[in-house]
């Protein structure tokens, strides 16, 4: 087992998993904010110069997992693994937000695809050398899917 | 607290943390092999159609953490959380692998950067469309980094 302890929390508009947007990308100017815990706080030394950041938190609300899963934006049936639903076996949510300041241990975040009070696991820097993959990339069912990402936001599925 | 059940284990060349690539950027070609456990394998169906995968990982080594650290790639020193270092309050990693085989529950895969024996806490698809930032982008102290990714390899710094 692993055990982590929370280095703070995400704010966002998102009370209940109905009607939220389901990925970052899809989530334009959707504000929230981060309070990292006091002990933590000299960690996000020189942060601010970094436009985007990766967050890694606990999809808190999910109870349980699903080993094969409808995902919102297709009408076929794919492994947990194969989609980014929440109701993994470790759930473990990833985002990339827009970092717009940080102020003391506080930080205001653009494009939150998340429940509100998630717990925050992890704070990275975005940066393309590491995070963009660069030729040939297959996107499996992604490529066909049905649903158009922007459009599309979630539902009571995976509650 | 949090606690994750690990959903696998990551094997890869490297044993110690000594000349290890410290991206999986910087990984290009090194092979490795992915074993999830038996009652998660269901959870894989389809994933072979997918050509890179995120993985989130423990950086099961890692003793304590640190909240100003000198990263591998800079000589000034910087918050955990505006660098990739291992040393994190919580010690999880993330790479993006390149995805070359699904076999029942096993995996092979390309461009490792991790410790062999790594508890794998997820895979999930990589998708451009959720995971690359268009538009402007600041990378703070990674702008003008004294050196190059693909010339530097771990040390003993974060042991």
């Amino acid at each position: 087992m692993i055990y982590l302890n929370p280095i703070g929390f995400i704010y966002t508009p998102f009370k209940t998993i109905e009607n939220m947007p389901i990925q970052s990308a899809a989530a334009k100017g959707a504000a929230g904010r981060i309070m990292v815990r006091e002990e933590f706080a000299d960690g996000l030394k020189d942060l601010e110069e970094f436009s985007h950041i990766h967050v890694i938190y606990q999809f808190h609300k999910c109870e349980g997992h699903l080993l094969v899963v409808k995902p919102f934006l297709d009408d076929k049936n794919h492994g947990i693994f194969a989609t980014r639903s929440p109701k993994r076996p470790c759930a473990i949510g990833m985002s990339i937000l827009k970092l717009t300041g940080v102020n003391g241990r506080e930080l205001t975040v653009e494009n939150v695809d998340m429940l509100d009070e998630s717990p925050l696991i992890d704070i990275k820097p975005y940066i393309p050398e590491f995070d963009v993959i660069e030729g040939d990339i297959s996107i499996g069912w992604y490529k066909n899917k049905p649903k158009n990402l922007h459009d599309t936001r979630s539902d009571e599925r995976f509650k």
